[in-house]
């Protein structure tokens, strides 16, 4: 089989991914992809690294089971927490979301102080701060954990006044500090964005990964000659370890687009 | 070994089962208790039957090598979802929190209309409806799903803006249609009682299913001459899937004493 035929592969710990997917989908059209999220154990945002872990290695053992050309790790909290291990291990390129959103905020910002907002072990981990420092040794970066935000998305309010008091609770301290640029360093966060626009104000920039690390996949792929030149349509499948009605339900608002064929799995087989 | 040495093993999704935990110690204080939460998968209350019930399995499964001689399922989702499944499997009496809710409820009402509020899988589940009308034919039962309570008690937001207003978005119909008794049918709700009671009024009698449960517990080993008498003080042992410094930390709040020892185990093994 040619592999420039074979699948890019997309893990995240549940549906926030699909933001990603959505992307590489406008982007790179051609692509045929296989998208597995771990709905069975989501979130991850507030487990252990050696949780994390443990439960990224199933997925991606998953995902090269389907025979992928390259993997993108769409999620903050993986992405965080072992890209390395992940990297090291695989046979196939790996891309994570971090350095993409990382390169964005450092090109965005006019006076160099950045927010960066995600889960709590996105945050601990200190992986954005780290990325943003290389391409920027002088900028001030101030972080915050909104654990809240995820579950609020999920539970689809997204703009009433539950959303705007919980994004005003985490964002004053921010505001405060006179950030230019809020990097929204959670697949999920993105579908929260006119209510963050409410509480920052219209001048803050805010940084999606999702486009960024479309960019990445596209650029790695030319790179590597790895892209499918096909014309027959590409064609997408998706995975879940658990529920796939809600994935599919609340799944098509972020992807725009029907959902299917969707198949149950259990990775921890 | 004298079986009424044994200690009592107590299951929960994660940390709400605490509260649980709490009422046995002061009901029952001189019985031995064994704490498993599976914080490494928590939360139960959005995923399927299947999966819950997977995840039960394997958790009693760690608490029978522990040698119990009687098992508290101290989540409402285990209990709404497989209770009677792991009732028959096991060697051991099995007790659950929604039998007792719902007694407590049918004795509280004064005019018959109940409130029901927990997460997606137990609402879904009818388990509580069930239970009532078994006792009270004739009472009128509105059942709501609020799942953004658990992860405002772990985030420790009980009585701010946000708390305030997600409770009144979930609990207005529930005052409309004019309820009198309201059962928290989720362990971790209990934390929220004076913001829920902010919204419901002094006259809504709010039912907390950890008191009735401890006492159901009372109960069975009075009735199976199960109960403990040494003089030596009772032990505690806490084991959890993942991240015990958080368990401890939010956990310590639940119970009102220190967790000690803690150590983490994997149920899937």
């Amino acid at each position: 089989m040619d592999v420039r035929e074979k699948p890019i592969g997309i893990f995240d710990s549940g549906i926030g991914g699909l933001t990603v997917a959505k992307e590489i989908m406008e982007l790179l059209p051609k692509e045929n992809l296989v998208y597995f999220g771990d709905t069975a154990r989501v979130p991850y945002g507030s487990k252990s690294k050696e949780t994390i872990t443990r439960f990224a290695y199933q997925g991606v053992d998953f995902l090269m089971k389907q025979d992928v050309k390259m993997i993108v790790i769409a999620c903050n909290t993986v992405s965080a927490t072992c890209l390395e291990e992940l990297r090291q291990k695989l046979p196939v390129p790996v891309v994570g979301v971090i350095v993409p959103g990382a390169r964005a905020a450092a090109k965005a910002t006019r006076k160099g102080v950045i927010g960066i907002i995600g889960t709590e072990r996105t945050v601990s981990s200190m992986a954005y701060e780290k990325a943003v420092r290389e391409l920027n040794g002088s900028a001030k970066i101030i972080s915050k954990a909104c654990p809240l935000f995820v579950p609020l998305v999920e539970e689809g309010w997204l703009d009433n006044e539950v959303a705007y008091f919980t994004a005003r609770t985490y964002l004053e301290p921010l505001k405060k500090e006179g950030i230019d640029t809020l990097v929204l360093g959670c697949t999920h966060y993105p579908l929260l964005k006119p209510t963050i626009k409410k509480v920052m104000g219209e001048e803050v920039v805010l940084v999606d990964s999702a486009l960024e690390t479309a960019k990445e996949v596209a650029g790695i792929l030319r790179e590597k000659s790895l892209a499918r030149e096909s014309g027959k349509p590409a064609t997408y499948r998706f995975f879940v370890s658990d529920n796939p009605e809600k994935f599919v339900k609340v799944g098509e608002r972020f992807l725009q687009r029907p959902i299917d064929p969707i198949d149950v799995v259990d990775p921890e087989i």
